[in-house]
């Protein structure tokens, strides 16, 4: 049975949730990552993704002028760089020199690849829309990678503290 | 390590992804469902979100006139539904009347809340973009309700083969 309530509260039952790391290059020629919870594919041929950027996030500034970024499903190990890099600003510092991880260059655009990712995606800038307080862009994936370890597990927000890590179906639980 | 390989096998490792049940009231005014596992939240203040639904199904025909439709987050005990209203065009059938569950009336949409789900989202249609193959669907969160059984868990598709079910965090498992 259903019940009315907040909004506020009402959204808590998402989790969990899966996060994305995005990378782009800003103007001072720094690549910048920022991971985000607001994600989804949004076509299959061709593949593209949109993900959701706050209007006052300095990563919105740089992806929307670079044109261009890469989209990392981060693994389960990489918890504590997504938390970083979703709760520091690249207006600040540069976060990749505070908090560094393994990187790959990527192919067909000017952005960095994250080594220890369960996937990574190239992705063009296709389309944009602002959205409320959040800017919505569109990506055009041109080039897919993926982990040469396929036992990696992806990252997903578990609850609304930022505590992040594995899932595994229910069914695995019990065996 | 990350090695370059086709899109549509890279994709695959983007499991367990979250899904929705939209609703949405049709020209021969039945309520039709569609299992969609293409969505996010795109905006904190409004609540908003968005969705993507193929150009060719019927669902995208429906949301675009209908202009207002519930997103409802399905508990696990729905994989049942959620796969049927995912793989039928209501085109062809009254999905809900081949395959009934419980809803209640919303407030301030036309539409259904799904009785059983963790959480429904009524939403009026904010915007709307092509994006490849589909068509992308923002709405406005209007009223927010939530399942009294707070113990209920969200569905996950787990695999290619539209496997479904509930997810916990790794370390329940270990415990």
């Amino acid at each position: 049975m259903q019940v009315r309530k907040d909004y506020a509260e009402v959204i808590t039952r998402k989790f969990p949730e899966a996060v994305v790391i995005a990378i782009a290059k800003d103007a001072q020629g720094k690549y910048n990552p920022i991971t985000l919870g607001w994600t989804m594919i949004t076509s299959h041929e061709p593949p593209m993704m949109a993900m959701a950027v706050a209007l006052t996030h300095y990563s919105r500034e740089v992806i929307e002028a670079a044109g261009e970024f890469v989209v990392a499903f981060p693994s389960s190990t990489m918890a504590e760089a997504a938390l970083f890099y979703g709760t520091h600003s690249g207006r600040d510092i540069d976060k990749l020199k505070e908090h560094p991880i393994a990187t790959e260059a990527a192919s067909q655009v000017d952005a960095l690849l994250l080594s220890d990712a369960v996937a990574n995606f190239e992705c063009k800038l296709e389309s944009k829309m602002v959205v409320g307080d959040h800017m919505l862009f569109v990506g055009r994936v041109v080039a897919s990678h993926m982990n040469t370890d396929t036992t990696l597990k992806r990252l997903y927000t578990l609850a609304p503290d930022y505590r992040m890590g594995a899932v595994s179906a229910d069914v695995s639980c019990q065996s």
